[in-house]
């Protein structure tokens, strides 16, 4: 791993201190490197503090003329309404900071290279590239806020190898086993909102809490049909009931209409929501282009036959068929986690394309320490 | 990597290079170790040569008192009226040799254990289990063969995540990119004969040929129904031509007979079959049980309907879902190959019990080596 890859991957686990805290801002990690070595770190610790670029900065106990440094995501160069703290492009230009290394422009339309262009025209010598991907994966959901003007959404499913998730009677437990089931529950952890159909309320009797791992409790979304939900259902009686929303079928419809659902979840500062199923929800955010990344756990285990993972989307050729892009495999115990984006290039703007530039020659191998914390690339 | 598994996959890369040479034999390698340094190697070049073991003493150039051997496969122990050589025991222990490293037990249940007991039994110190399952699976058809009485039957198929080999109209090119096609002509070049169905033949024209890589061509066999198949298809007509085999269904059945298949293959010195599909072909094999490994490419696509991988076999729970094992997951290019067995226990005997026993103890990481020649345990 080459020294700015290295310094960026010690940026990214500061940048992960901040997940969940900073909305609606992005996490952001910083670190300032003079003579090799690193002379103070930052991070951004909730929104309203100061951003991670000038916590290093101001954690630094000597001068800062001729340092490097490394920021999760290019400097802010703007002012705004509503914006609390001052650009970060001036204070660094200011230190007489003699180089900066971005892992990935911001997604941010308002930032989106002008900020590495400021230091540029500064003098300053700019690289940017080094694990672009992990950067911008970890501020997925600020990229659909700023970019798509709707929550971020996630869809996963537990199939068996062939492509069921349940058996023909609805028998779906357990299809993987309890290394899948934990990374599912950091998945809901991770977002605002847990979204399933009235037929798995029915079917599974769902809780949808957060239980193997420690982490926040999600909304609880629930899409009904006309039939009434079972009454009994936990999601309206225990601890959490509060947290539990059922969105019914305008008058004369027989579905929720997901546009208007992302529209009132985001109205709720829903900034990202997973998608657990069934078939019939996954499939209808699928068939109208409504998500941004898919995460399917598969199960060596072969069901031939049941309810199908995906169906009725009626592609017509393979050319045609949807294509996941920036694809990660991760083997969980005996089976696999395939994730992939929609549309990686409109999530992330000209991060993502100007990685595809740089970071390729920048790249190289991938660091052990990303390969412990989950991402993984190229061939494992 | 400890020293015995540093040298036993040294010894597997040896084996490898009398695969498909031995016949009816299985491939093996070995080499000898005196004071921490690798002194003779030997493999077993075709059947009626000497085995691995004696090749490796012959090629020594000095005396062996205090040496260890590392031996992919057990050493034999039998004589008998169609064995061309003396057993590899005897000399093993007349030449001094002090310990024996065996990676696995021999699967054949001639010997099954009883080569080790005859070196234990003069004194002289035996471990096995160092990698003992690549070490398996280089001779998986061999185990078929001596301890099933049938070829090896390895069910190959190329879906999208969603489980679907073609669309609803029968277009399945190109599911899988060159990368995943590459590896499965290895697969076709390493059988001896490759199955498919008519349906297949009607609507993929395939060649069935070995393309992409250098290898045999192998047998092609067309499982028909009752309806006649295309008599222009180039399995009738190219140049080999004379390697195509159509089996028909007895009168008054509507499909061929899985076990007279084999049974017929086998009597033709047929030790290995990839059945290459379609859908109601691996439904078949998958619902008879007649199966010992499944290769499965997953391409990052969704289809969203179409012809599933496998179908109509009405598994009611997933308790009673068919459970892969020894389970392999390697990532090619975008997508994933993954693989599995039916029941090692059955199909390696011994073998496969022994290594569980001890070679999980001595095992510890996967070489390096053995993950670039496509052998991916663990996590990855």
């Amino acid at each position: 791993m080459d020294h700015d890859t290295e310094f960026m991957s010690r940026a990214l686990a500061l940048a992960r201190r901040g997940l969940g805290l900073t909305r609606p801002n992005p996490a952001v990690g910083a670190l300032l490197v003079k003579d090799g070595r690193v002379i103070a770190e930052g991070w951004h610790r909730r929104a309203g503090s100061e951003h991670a670029e000038v916590a290093a900065i101001e954690a630094a106990d000597q001068p800062l003329r001729g340092a490097t440094l490394y920021c999760t995501l290019e400097p802010c160069c703007h002012d705004g309404p509503y914006k609390r703290t001052p650009p970060c492009t001036r204070r660094i230009i200011s230190e007489g900071i003699g180089r900066v290394v971005v892992a990935a422009l911001d997604p941010n339309p308002a930032v989106d290279g002008r900020g590495v262009a400021a230091l540029r025209e500064a003098g300053i010598e700019v690289t940017v590239g080094p694990l672009a991907m992990p950067a911008l994966q970890l501020n997925e959901a600020f990229a659909a806020a700023v970019r798509l003007r709707r929550p971020f959404v996630h869809l996963k499913a537990a199939q068996t190898l062939d492509g069921y998730i349940a058996t023909a009677d609805g028998d779906s437990r357990w299809i993987t086993d309890k290394q899948a089931r934990t990374v599912a529950h950091e998945l809901r952890a991770a977002g605002d909102a847990v979204v399933v159909g009235a037929a798995t309320v029915r079917r599974d009797n769902p809780l949808l809490t957060v239980r193997h791992v420690a982490g926040r409790q999600p909304l609880r979304v629930v899409l009904s049909g006309c039939r009434p939900l079972p009454a009994d259902s936990p999601l309206f009686h225990d601890r959490f009931a509060d947290r539990t929303l059922v969105y019914q079928p305008e008058a004369g419809r027989t579905h929720v209409d997901l546009h208007a659902l992302l529209d009132d979840l985001l109205r709720r500062d829903v900034q990202s929501v997973l998608v657990e199923g069934g078939s019939r929800v996954l499939s209808s955010f699928l068939a109208r282009g409504l998500w941004d990344r898919l995460s399917l756990f598969v199960a060596p285990r072969i069901l031939g036959g049941g309810v199908r993972t995906v169906d009725g989307l009626g592609i017509a050729s393979i050319a045609d068929a949807i294509a996941l892009q920036e694809v990660s495999i991760e083997r969980l115990g005996n089976g696999v986690l395939i994730s992939g984006y929609r549309d990686p290039r409109q999530l992330f703007g000209s991060g993502f394309r100007h990685r595809e530039v740089v970071g390729h020659a920048e790249a190289g191998a991938v660091p052990d320490a990303l390969m412990e914390e989950g991402y993984v690339y190229g061939n494992c």
